[in-house]
């Protein structure tokens, strides 16, 4: 089964889809399957981590920033703005996809783990998805 | 094919499991597939790197402490000690799920490749693996 | 579906595959599928990044050079010289394998993705892939 989601994100940060996947996955209908997400951009990107304490996720944006600056002399490609070359960056550093197996049909997630779309632009947008259940 | 697999660590560092992924694999009894291993927790990861010099594992290790210390003052996620968020983001950095081919029932790895389980707490835990053979 | 590629690098930097890789899945002649690409190597990657500035690629480049540079006196593994190291680190920060829905047919990529095989090494080197339709 394929399914397309549109994920509209608010700005930079982890924005959970934990529940949007699982929705795909019930529709599914399969107790044993393989569940891989797939993000059809370069300047956003997929990412598993703690969902209970939002500090983490804080931190994590926080490390990110730090480790990838705007404005870095470095950077040639700066057509978009202070927030484009980084954003291809931090896609590279993290995930594009994701492969999740289904256990008596539901996403084996382990207790603390939710999915995420990490936007990496300074602005919100709308993020195509792509999710396949085998 | 599922099954679920329990790894203890002894502590931070890179952990073998090529042995246990490849038995899971013989006993799924495929001459075709692919593999998926899944880890479920968000303080250890999945990365396939050198199995010959151990020296390059020392150093990966080594590198990446240094890149992700311990009390940088800009967590504010310590609630767990030290090496909690770092742990988060070495998790970040490296894989969640690693997909591998199964060639003539046998995992599609090179020469000089292993699976690890990178556990980045400081002591050893009892870590969760999925493994999914389709 | 399997199939074994050798793509021949000519040197370190980000080469395309999308073309090699969307032949399999042609030849493949499936409507709905999951395509995964894993890459037999340990100093060489995958990733999936922009395809249409090439300013783009040039600065990720620059940037994990100046991320994971060459003599770091870190290094301890240093037989096969300066680049041989960092060409480790970079593989785990990057892709082994990646997995790619197949929608009507073909390759589920976003308008701007390319696939790409990232050679870390300073000389090129015939790099083995395998590529799994199912």
């Amino acid at each position: 089964m394929l399914k397309r989601l549109t994920i509209q994100s608010r700005g930079q940060g982890l924005h959970e889809i934990t529940s949007e996947i699982a929705s795909v996955v019930a529709e599914a209908g399969v107790r044993e399957a393989l569940c891989t997400v797939f993000i059809q951009h370069t300047s956003a990107s997929l990412t598993i981590q703690e969902n209970a304490d939002p500090s983490a996720r804080r931190d994590l944006e926080r490390w990110l920033n730090h480790l990838v600056p705007e404005n870095d002399p470095l950077y040639t490609h700066t057509a978009e703005g202070p927030d484009d070359m980084p954003s291809h960056i931090k896609a590279i550093l993290t995930a594009t996809s994701l492969s999740i197996p289904v256990v008596d049909g539901r996403l084996a997630l382990g207790t603390w783990q939710g999915i995420y779309l990490w936007e990496h632009r300074t602005q919100g947008h709308a993020r195509r998805i792509v999710v396949h259940v085998q």
